[in-house]
């Protein structure tokens, strides 16, 4: 399988943002533990991110016969991109969206997503096992 | 007169994304069908897309003085972007606002713009007519 | 192509009421050019005008079959009532709805409309114009 | 007893609007098969029609007396009319409201209705069986 | 002054209906009262009731020039009635909305009125002498 | 045909608790006397009670294949117990909805019915007539 | 009969604060006028303002037996004050609640009165003649 | 590690409730498979199913200091189980909400959960393997 | 006076449950004082507790004429058992509600009680005093 | 123990004012009664009444290190009053809010303090006990 | 330029008052600070506090013509004190409301401030240079 | 002290947009202004504008350890990026957010800023003059 980890907003970040939530680790150490993981299991992955909601759209739309999957960590967009949706909406490849924190235990604005409705499935809560447990979703 | 069609979000995508809803015709095509119908009419047209917020609300504070009119279809971010809504209030430019399909028969959060008070005037449900239309009311 | 344009509640007044809004030209005249305009383009066009949201509905039930499109502007009915847009769905004939002001410009309760969900489309803003639009959007 | 079976706006095209909602057969022939039904119980039973909210509100304000019962469909007014409520509760005659379709089960606007409050009981769900049950509901 | 008391849907029934709340005298008797109170002091008055929504909207639209003054009570259509308040709207004849109860103390439905904002004032709660007092603000 | 009725909570103190609103019979009467009218008519009832919403559920998931159609009054937990209503969808029997009173014009919190929209009808306000009328909506 | 006119907060102010919406004569001039039009009629009547929430309550609570009908314009206390509800609540003297402006046309939060439910009735919109419309209810 | 699967109400009929929905196989099934892929894993699983919303609270009451996590699929009690909330939030040992459908992707109730704040994380919307995903996390 | 102490879901988790909120004296620990305070001022008082919503709205079904007075602490079903809430209205013992936290104090969710409306009155926040005043308020 | 009871807006009336509700004795006999109540349990009480939100304000400012307990009937500021509220929350003297009636019981606007989650717990329904069981609640 | 500072309810109180939030240092001592800060830039400043919602109302009503500008940090009236609204708009003073915390940052009721839209700007979060900061707006 | 003025979506058109709003200087007027008057007081300030969302955040991003304090102008962003509030979050330079309009005397939909809650204050209304108080707040 090929697969895409797309990151979004504030995501690169990670690491040296606000630990005690998103974990001490930066977002190219997770990404590389991910690629072994995937290694691991005989997939291939490729990761992209951005701060430019446009961006996240024009890699989703470009993603169309190229991936069998992709996960999708959306950072605040998550909870106000229609045009993330739409982009989702857009392309036959199954996205999972994944959130490091348990996002319906934080501020009140995090408890909306606007996204899952128009993805396979949701995982939350798990840290960087978030990532991991969205990938074997694909495999498993 | 001197026209400008701007074509927001996802837009890139019309003719290979749900194509049910938005038609099997590509961007292109129909830009190129609007830059006919203007010419025969004996005005002009230019075309504008882009993904990017910000690369839109720039476009549209850049046409103050230079067209004498613009048809918008924001894609999603009709249904948030204050920023947009700002850009065409700054400008002095008449500003029709068109969608391709009946944005009121879909999601609930379709049924809302934040654009259309600060527009000219707005015309939805007629696909690619939709520009035509808006086109259109400018000399009519 | 046979056509219908229904005007609803208060429109009546159009050319004695609020001028700055609706305009100087009375519903006659307006009718009467748009009689012009509908021949022009080698079309027929009839007109209906009630202040009876009943007497409305029963002129949409009575369309099946008799016209191939029907323009709509139903005055405040737009904003409550059910029972012309249950009149609308009960027919295969298409509706388009239209406004003379930009309706998304004004009070709160006209930003809500209860019969663009089961018309083909709606046109706002464009005065006098809107209609003649709507008239071409059957024949374009 | 004499019984009363009132129906609102746009039930007069019962049979040739939306059929797989509310059946093929017109309101003549279900109205028919009624009187029937009540005959066969040694009831009286009258018809009233009509899309104009004011002239159901006038049959409701001259039932006094006449009627020991009233079964209304007051179709889309249902959901809307203050001024059905206020005419039903303006008589002692007690009303029944009925609806053919499950009106819980369709669009949102449909789950509220304004005349339940006023009436004695409601019966929504059993196609041409709901006048049926009402009328029943009577001398039951 | 040539004044206008019009009455809206259901307060024909007004003496036989729920008379601890509307009182016992018909509206015939009230309007003759009414009559006499304006001639004493030197006005005139005509009445105008319907339980039609479109007839009331045209008997105000047809106001302009002939009256100084319309006291209106519209039963329950002032709780949803955008039809009356665009006509009183489109007139210039200032307008006094009445209420015989206190509409404010009832059913939460009635607190909402879509009409005062275009009136020139409203009285509600002192039964026939709201009308009484409507009528004499015009000349006080 | 083969009848099941199911009553929810606290529908075992009928006849004992609030007369005014529920009457004085017992449920135990009651279903006697539907045990009666279904016989007379050639159809078996069963007769199901309980207070606790999973035994409601439980009742329900049992009930495919085994009866033709099922009475349900669910007391209080029709205004919350979406676990009832999940099992109601579960099954292809179809399910009436009844409640002895108007719940229309009591509470607030029980204008609201999470069930009624996955029921075939509903029926309410006629007292123990209810039970009778929901009955015989599967034979009629 | 004898009368008591309560004016609330900032009122104090009128004739000084914004002349287009509140007149350019002062509280004393007005109230003057009152007393007259009072001795006229036959009828006494006295006056009180207070800034002070608390003073108008007891003010009210001291009123009990000692006059036949209270004029209340509470000023902004009118939109949130249920202390002064209550007050007016705890005796048996009749309030009228009365505004000079129409305060349904203004800002929103001057559409919501905490008082009317527990006045006699409400006069809006007339100037002063509000006040004097207020006094005659008591005895007309 | 010792893992508990807790499922909820109705979730006994997974398997013949609707299987475009749940799917086909049933809950011991299901729990078959998972129970191998945990000894795969040399983990120890121990299941339970309720239909009872005190039973599963006394269930997660039991669990402290027994097991070193949970997997809870609530099913329609997530929307409205304060209970729950409350037993899982009274315990330490952690717990992984679980759906196997997208309930983002389906009615409006279900979109709302009351239990995530208070667990670990969510995973929803991949069928069983929701389940697998789940166990996995404990020990990933 | 025979009183009867009833709690509800996860409160036999007490003293084992978040200490800082709920104490660290278990629910038999509780009770066996609160027998002893009952029985020095010479009432004799019972125990209930179950998580069982339908058992507890059981219990206070079968309380009629046995006891004199209920204190009832229902745990999270306080805040939707609407079941429960139809169980108090239907006895005639008079029920007081308790809650040992501050619950107007903590999670938004736990601010609402559908219980008081029909309880005599309520206690909150003394931590195992609530119940004591409680239990007094009967004999006080 | 030194303590206080104050009273707030309209309390003054009690025994006067609708005595079905708040009971036939005044303040003064109930205050003389508390007094003797916390004598007998050898504690020291002071009485405060004010309809001045300001004055129980300052009276709340100045109780620091005066007091062991407040016990606070903040009458109808209850309900919007946020100077109360912090005046509650700038002293450690723990304060225990107390009703007469029971506010849930009532008018939709009494269902919400805005004291009380700054208060140490609250008691209401129980008539003059309300601030003898809060008087207890600091000495039990 | 003449200057006034206005301190609202419980402000009286700072310095003693929670000191995490609004520091240590008394309102006098602020207050003698801004004086001397003030003399320095050869402006006069005067201070008034009060507990009193309309004493507030007082002052400002008295200050037109006497000063050139109002510095108000209202307290908790801030969210509530529609009469401090209109006093602040029954003048031409310009009014700059403070706050010394982040009112945005605290509890919901403190996001709300009815007060801005008529003052000419805000400062807030700044400790006591919020009130620096706005006397010093009047004069750069 | 090393300062960092950032400028968000449309503020470049600043001096050419809405003059009576945002005034008739150009942002880079302003700038140079701005820069004096921070050098002048020993200060240095670079700026920056974007109209990207993703631009703006990257910004902050990279700000931490290189500015002491940042004036944050969002433009339209204010009113609903969630993820400019995440940027902000993510950094421990303190963050004044700026507007040179009252926003709260504008559109509803300004009223709500998503930012102020992780900024460390707000100043608002004083057009350039808001820009001047920020960066004077952070070495007042």
């Amino acid at each position: 399988m090929k697969l895409l980890v797309i990151n979004g907003v504030n995501l690169a970040l990670t690491g040296r943002r606000e630990k005690t939530i998103y974990g001490a680790r930066t977002l190219g150490e997770i990404n590389a533990d991910l690629a072994v993981f995937c290694a691991e299991q005989g997939h291939e992955v490729e990761f992209f991110q951005s701060d430019l909601e446009g961006a996240l759209c024009e890699k989703l739309g470009e993603a169309e016969g190229k991936y069998d999957g992709i996960v999708l960590n959306a950072g605040a967009f998550t909870h106000y991109s229609y045009a993330l949706r739409d982009a989702i909406a857009a392309i036959s490849v199954p996205v999972v969206e994944v959130h490091m924190s348990n996002v319906q235990a934080r501020e009140e604005f995090r408890r909306r997503s606007v996204l899952t409705e128009v993805c396979r499935g949701e995982i939350l809560g798990f840290g960087e096992n978030s990532y991991r447990l969205a990938l074997e979703s694909f495999w498993l």
